[in-house]
């Protein structure tokens, strides 16, 4: 069974090596530097160079950071030369923010045919399919035949080249991509068969590969792995060239990213910058969102402020005013919410979207009726004072109602004009729910009851 | 290139039908359906056996449903039929809750082996992982040559009984699961070799099987996945029998469905309801969370109603004390937020939760002494009364501390006791910061100011 005890002990750790996983080292390696940082660096400077590197990978990027610098040139030569391409110039571009001149020692030891790829990676922005992709893939001619490509395939393997390949990719003499061919195909034909001779007795769309190209953003390839279910999308450049390839492993973890962002974008947290070890980085940011919002607040404010006299005469609606005003905030959160996600996740599109404004209405509505009758009830016997219920219940419709119209249609309109719909949608809708609120609530109260 | 635009024509889509994923069958399918129900059924009733039952799978739910009503037994049986385990499982189960009548007659109408199949899977909880398992894999005996079984995989293969094979899972003769051996290390083997010989040549770790039991709950198994990079888990019952397997495609599901969860329970929305016909049904989901926002609205309206004289006296304060209770909210949020997601990502442990305490309120005192400084002097200004700017100052750094505080400390308590820091944490951080907003901001105001 996998996810055991983290091993505390860094002798222990290193006897056991060759058992774990590179993961399940990062995860001791965790618990070994919270109780000596010595030990933490030992073990890093002990283990094997094949694990070295994944491991690193599976480090939290402030002991990944740490790690850079105290680990030799040498040793994390050695380690990024055994690592994937697009590990190895992850781990390239890390060094380099901290330490350029260490970082270029590195790259000059390694390979030729690693700083190619290095040198190729590092041009895609971090956004892009090719940014993802590795180099490392099996690919085979047309003209070849299964057995020689399998061949290949061991020669390959026994190098510890190539892992994780699940299918062939077929290219033509100008490197085209034509096919993908799954292992578990690949594995039942004639082996003296030529790739040629498999795919002109194929069906058209058997083998019909899926891939992106170098430039797609990583979210659409997110979309069609989980559209399509694939293991492995083939990523080509100019004329369909056969680049590299992007693994689920890979795209699970953008989608998780993905979510991660958008829960802290509608919270009003800048995800990128919460794992600073400097907090005051951290807190400024924060503060930006925090900004934003005491701007709305003080709108809410004003609003309250013109209704000054009416609050001196009627005390009960400053008692009052903050339930409308929160009632209809919740709402909106939950409209909200509900909208982010589903356009997120293509359930709700432009197309369809009045639908889903009608629906969030409705509900609105309905919930903003119940809410009437409930709080219209209590303020009454609370106040003893009948035309204060009728006054907030009136407000509740009103803050409700927009709180669910907008709710819907602000991550609709910032969709339109191509802003992520989880940005920014939180503040605008507070200060619409805000100002409607406290609005409605206290001129309702300025006509009915004075 | 996929993701084509949607056929939107029936006859066109029926003719393209063969050349299409059953992914953009389902999107042409929910296009034409918002043009003409009459169509949709139309092509649903056309369209080949071993693409309808994908088909359907890819439909959102009240599609499917209003599918299951119109195909007939036949149809349906013949679509089931040709689904692996799983999903021919979810189907029947899906018919059930509206027709178990019709659910009988399809059970009824598919093979003897699928039945029982079925009949297995329907015991697992839904969150188990048993329920998200496919009986179909490949495996192999210890005494097997590596021919011989791939011979096994051909016949299966030509028979449409296995696809997505990655790996064959060596079993000994009490069928419990030994070994788990890639694809691309099998096709290089000497196929004459017995799976025994290639267990005992092989280094001891190699093909040790990725497994879980069988009643694992789905959240561990997609943190396996996650954790180790794999595209498949093998699922095992008693002393490790080989029951099944869970394919990565299925884990990407799981964690874009928790993301959901989390983001939409933190929103006060219960995700199950929000894809219900009945909108009567969502918004009553909705209010629960509502009605409990109230309370606390109530709640915070009882700590203002303490001090009606003194707002009476100064209605300044009415003016400004939503600022403090908004700013509260707001950071609390952004702590909450934070705290959530890390714990679910396991970036935060119990064991380490006092150092993210430790952090979340070093932020909130930086910006509870930022934002006092600002709103201290904007109140000063204001209202030309320079203790007022010393009450919502003070007010300021008191609510903004404990929003941190709690924010971070609230998830923590939940999960301690074991509850989903996701669900309830909002209300109950809202009513922290509002009565600590409110309580602070107008205590401090009657001392000081009166």
């Amino acid at each position: 069974m996998q996810n055991e005890e983290p091993i505390k002990d860094a002798n222990e750790l290193l006897e056991k090596l060759e058992n774990l996983h590179p993961s399940d080292i990062a995860y001791s390696l965790r618990k070994i530097e919270n109780e000596s940082v010595d030990d933490f660096f030992y073990v890093l400077k002990t283990i094997p160079d094949e694990l070295l590197g994944e491991v690193l990978l599976e480090l939290p990027d402030n002991l990944r950071e740490a790690a850079y610098t105290e680990l030799s040139i040498q040793r994390l030569t050695d380690a990024v030369d055994l690592l994937e391409s697009d590990d190895a110039t992850d781990i390239i571009q890390e060094i380099e923010e901290i330490d350029i001149e260490k970082a270029k020692e590195i790259y000059d030891g390694l390979e030729e045919e690693d700083k190619k790829d290095i040198e190729w990676l590092k041009r895609y922005e971090e956004d892009e399919a090719g940014a993802y992709m590795q180099t490392e893939l099996f690919s085979a001619k047309l003209n070849e035949t299964v057995g020689e490509s399998i061949q290949r395939l061991k020669t390959a393997k026994a190098n510890d080249e190539l892992i994780n390949i699940h299918q062939v990719f077929v290219v033509n003499e100008e490197k085209s991509l034509i096919a993908s061919i799954s292992l578990e195909d690949l594995i039942i034909f004639d082996f003296d068969k030529t790739y040629e001779e498999i795919l002109n007795q194929a069906d058209e769309f058997k083998y019909k590969p899926f891939k992106v190209s170098d430039n797609t953003h990583i979210d659409e390839v997110a979309k069609q792995v989980e559209q399509y279910d694939l293991n492995v999308v083939a990523v080509v450049g100019y004329q369909d060239m056969l680049m590299g390839r992007i693994t689920s492993d890979d795209i699970l973890d953008v989608i998780e990213q993905n979510a991660t962002e958008q829960m802290y974008q509608l919270a009003g947290v800048n995800e990128g910058f919460e794992h600073e070890d400097n907090l005051i980085t951290t807190a400024k940011k924060r503060a930006i969102w925090l900004f934003l919002n005491l701007g709305t607040a003080i709108l809410a404010s004003l609003v309250i402020g013109l209704f000054d006299q009416t609050i001196q005469a009627y005390v009960a609606l400053a008692i009052l005013m903050p339930i409308v005003a929160s009632m209809g905030g919740n709402a909106g959160t939950q409209t909200l919410a509900v909208m982010v996600r589903q356009l997120a996740l293509g359930d709700i599109e432009l197309e369809n979207a009045k639908d889903a404004v009608k629906k969030e209405v409705f509900i609105s509505l309905v919930n903003g009726l119940l809410f009437a009758i409930i709080m219209g009830i209590i303020a009454w016997i609370w106040f003893d004072e009948k035309l204060l219920g009728l006054v907030i219940a009136l407000s509740m419709v009103v803050n409700l109602f927009s709180a669910g119209f907008f709710g819907a249609s602000i991550p609709l309109v910032l969709k339109k004009f191509n802003i992520d719909p989880a940005v920014g949608s939180t503040v605008l809708l507070t200060t619409v729910t805000d100002i409607v609120g406290f609005f409605s609530f206290l001129m309702l109260a300025k006509v009915i009851l004075l």
